[in-house]
């Protein structure tokens, strides 16, 4: 048992931004903490205010359809496509396994653990496959790109493919949480497709997850069964107005995109520099790889660092970009203080 | 055909708070419109100010305990029952179908129409019934109290017989959306009696509808599957901070029960005076009957004040609470001028 697992590696490495329980193991870190557990962007679109009505009244019809016409545009989704508003990306990884009846489930892995829960939770056979081919005797196949934790891409035509195998079928499920900054990468103007759903989280790129908003983009025939199984106010007044506001900021996005890329390329620096090896990532998020990296993981957490390790891939720790000035000279100097490190 | 329904009944019935639905359908009707198809409490708890933390972190175990503990006073729930966030009540009534199975279900009529739709969605054959006798035959029943539209209440005694009758095989809904300002109607303190869930909103009576929050109060092993299928942010972080600090604040609560039984007072006196029988209803809401009552929603929504009408109840409109003075007074004026009204 590594010094990782033996400090509470199973409550923190769940998900990430566990600081409440980072806080409680290391009572006497120094604070304020630096959450690097997570991919949400540190720099928030500036929450803009907001009318007394976004939470005094039910979200209307006019609401949805200003999300639905920012969502649409900002994804690049097609006229013929339904893009469904819901409480997070992971509000559809929790129900699509409810709408979608399958016996086999193939999971392009290693990713996103929440996929294969919440598929195996239905009692369908989930395989964790390494290869597009292995999609061949599934159901339901799911792609994450670019990948969490890896940051690996499958490119569009690729996702096409299989999906034009599964049709006779079954559905092939993308989830684009981090694909924001990379839209080249994204098959949303394909979203029409029968056997293809696209899944878009809203706060990890525009730094607000705690609104819970994210997007199913898909045919209208899964579209209406989705939102049937979510109900008539499946996102929040508030999700909705700040989603809406956001999303249709071009200028904002790119910006943004500008700067995380600049600060993935810092992060990349100093953990080299501190004798990781870069596996990968996306610009929210970099995973390194390192023999000692659970030593890593206690030494920057007594130092009020949190970062992100994965019981799979004990050598691995994902980072989220410091939020400031304070936040890069603590994880330097934490990183330059590991013995041997 | 009635003039009710000619004007589009169907689109404006479905649920309360269609005000963008009626403003293309009244595009003429003074400003601004007052609405009083909802039963959403008009004098909404007052916003306090939220930590940026609200919005850009994933909600986390903290604030998930201080919802768990402000909802399990204010509602009387006891230590052995779990309290379950989710997306408002709504969120339970879509997802109770899919997590309890059950081939008959019996809805105490007539009532909200949700419950009716989201287990017909699952293929269980529904039944609505008019006393708690012909739940004999069910494996789910389902009782709102007190009840929308017509106040009807059932009394905790019976709905635990009821509870202890379907014990054997299944389980007993029942809805409190409106009970807040009635807490001696409750049955929340029985929630962890194995055959019984409660569903509560908040967005009702604390007037903040658009954050969408709801519980359902029930035994740990229900709780475990509502749990697994809503997924680990059910609700978002400001629905549960400001939902934690409102559920806390028993003054407030205790004073807007008392500001909205007065304005129900005041509201039947105004609609018998108009000709209208007082049917029942809550605080938040009154269910009044006339023979031309679809005479006075259109003669109404003319001057801007929406009202809710009922497919299944021609002759009942419900009342939702006039928010200020200059309501009271356009809703005064408008029912004075219904000829033969």
């Amino acid at each position: 048992m590594t010094a990782h697992s033996a400090i509470g590696a199973p409550p923190l490495v769940a998900h990430g931004g566990r600081l409440d329980a980072a806080r409680r193991l290391y009572p006497n870190a120094p604070q304020p903490w630096i959450d690097l557990s997570t991919g949400v962007n540190p720099r928030a679109y500036p929450l803009p205010p907001l009318a007394d009505e976004v939470f005094t009244r039910l979200p209307d019809d006019d609401a949805f359809a200003a999300i639905d016409s920012a969502a649409r545009t900002a994804y690049g989704a097609p006229a013929g496509a339904d893009v469904v508003p819901g409480g997070g990306a992971q509000a559809f990884i929790q129900m699509l396994p409810r709408v979608f009846p399958a016996k086999r489930v193939a999971i392009l892995g290693f990713t996103y653990a929440e996929h294969a829960a919440c598929w195996a939770a239905m009692g369908v056979q989930v395989d964790i496959v390494e290869t597009l081919d292995a999609f061949a005797n599934a159901d339901v196949g799911v792609i994450v790109t670019p990948n969490n934790p890896d940051g690996r891409v499958v490119e569009p035509q690729d996702i096409l493919s299989a999906a034009t195998q599964m049709s006779q079928r079954g559905l092939l499920i993308v989830d684009e949480s981090f694909m924001d900054f990379t839209p080249e990468g994204s098959v949303a103007r394909f979203a029409q497709n029968e056997s293809l759903v696209v899944l878009r989280s809203f706060g990890k790129a525009y730094g607000l997850p705690g609104l819970r908003l994210g997007f199913a983009l898909c045919s209208h025939a899964l579209g209406a069964k989705l939102r049937a199984a979510l109900g008539p106010w499946a996102a929040s007044g508030p999700a909705l107005a700040i989603g809406a506001r956001a999303l249709a900021d071009q200028a904002w996005r790119t910006g943004a995109a500008r700067a995380c890329a600049g600060d993935a390329a810092r992060l990349d620096a100093l953990l080299t520099q501190a004798g990781f090896y870069i596996v990968g990532g996306t610009t929210l998020f970099r995973l390194a790889a390192h023999p000692q990296a659970s030593r890593f993981f206690v030494h920057l957490a007594a130092r009020g660092l949190l970062t992100r390790g994965f019981a799979d891939r004990p050598d691995g720790l994902r980072f989220g970009l410091p939020p400031n000035e304070s936040a890069w000279a603590r994880l330097a100097a934490a990183l330059e203080s590991v013995d041997g490190g």
